[in-house]
């Protein structure tokens, strides 16, 4: 790895070797800044047989900083931990202003990374129990286990990632939030819409 | 789900499919407030053929905002993440002023639900180790498995729940908290008694 | 357990009858001082069959709050959970100055301990992949599992501990941080070096 200004680019080539979902980010110093200032992504790398869903989503978490109109993050607020937001793929609320459509009685598998820069997340559907999870490339629950038990919120350290599969049983609004509800209520919010 | 009036009830029924731990609270908004008023609780529903055991008990982890006498929690309390008190079971250090009394040698099983709305939990028992831990739907650990291993923490997110197992060797205090020490010495403290 | 006086010693005779990285710490009230002065180490005890590998290291992080020149921790910043500096076996940055040298290709151990005391961590290794990982007496992951699985953060609540093992893949600097990258820049960080 090594920095690059500004207009350069840097490619980098990698073969996967292992499976689940991984956090990249900018690695020039200050870290928390450049991942503040929205210098991140997921790359996904399906475990072998991996089934096929009928829907399947990809869900970011992240944290909003707001320095100056047209600046950059605010590292005083970084180094205080006051968030003045925080984000799903990018954005407040976006999927409550445009919920996500999804078939009743369908499968539905969500990763979910936690792309920080220093905040855990607490994934969960309203409505939904998770009877399959994966976190940091192994299994927490299969669906048919010997406990018939489900999960309601995947924890996510920063820098860690994973999935849920439900099925929601009936048409209707099932929302989606980090269940840390301050940060919920911070823009950490969706709606899976069933019809 | 939807929102009723002061004064009015509502049924829910439903069909536990899924073994676990899980937390019900009011979804009316903003939904941080009204779990910081207390409006939560737990439902358990054993996994298939879980053991009978002399001593279960079930704690909820909370956080408590003051807001002004008689009136609700404080919103701007809880939007800066500052509580006064973390409680089990709705109460600061209950357990502390009454002792838990189990029997010594006899196994204890302890449930656990982060109602939050905000914090995560590290359950602790001072001089138990847990040879048996389920959390969210699956066991982390069994009596006799092949590592020899045990837990000394129960971490969960808020939202999530599961139990952990324990037997006391001799008579005495044995201390439990939540071991994210601040928020031990704000209330989430007690004492199991063995005799 | 029991307090002594300044100058005493007492001794704690124990069988080790579970494997697990255990934290110690001092319980003489208040807790969370005592440990934020130091007043904590980790027992290792190895699972059974633990292979040897080539490199073996233990870090303990936990947190700093300053108090006066001379003095003891301010629990003023306890309390208010602001702290000065993380840390990995007590100090800032130590191996970032003196980074850890480490064989290219051989397999490297690190067990992890939260001392805490408020605190979480997300341990992380740049450029490296966990393909085996245990947490609080379990494995989470295997070398070699079915689903060719692996992880790049070990998560850990305060009084938590586990170990990651990872193989460095060529010569160079591998960062390692807590991934809550506000910790990591408050000197919860380090370098192995492969060569």
């Amino acid at each position: 790895m090594r920095t690059i200004e500004p207009g350069k680019s840097l490619t980098y080539q990698f073969v996967a070797k292992y499976s689940g979902a991984w956090l990249y980010h900018c690695s020039t110093m200050p870290m928390a800044l450049h991942i503040a200032n929205g210098m991140y992504g997921a790359v996904i790398i399906d475990p072998p047989d991996l089934p096929a869903v009928a829907h399947e989503f990809v869900v970011v978490q992240s944290e909003l900083y707001l320095g100056p109109q047209n600046g950059t993050a605010d590292e005083a607020k970084i180094a205080a931990e006051k968030p003045d937001a925080i984000l799903f793929n990018g954005y407040v609320n976006q999927y409550d202003h445009a919920p996500i459509r999804v078939r009743v009685g369908q499968r539905v598998r969500v990763w979910v990374v936690d792309a920080g820069p220093q905040r855990a997340t607490a994934f969960h559907v309203v409505g939904a129990q998770f009877d399959t999870e994966f976190k940091e490339g192994a299994y927490l629950l299969k669906a048919g286990n010997a406990e018939h038990g489900a999960s309601q919120v995947l924890d996510l350290a920063p820098g860690q990632g994973g999935f849920v599969e439900f099925v929601l049983p009936q048409a209707g609004h099932y929302p989606f939030t980090d269940h840390a509800m301050v940060d919920g209520a911070r823009g950490a919010r969706g709606i899976f819409q069933a019809f």
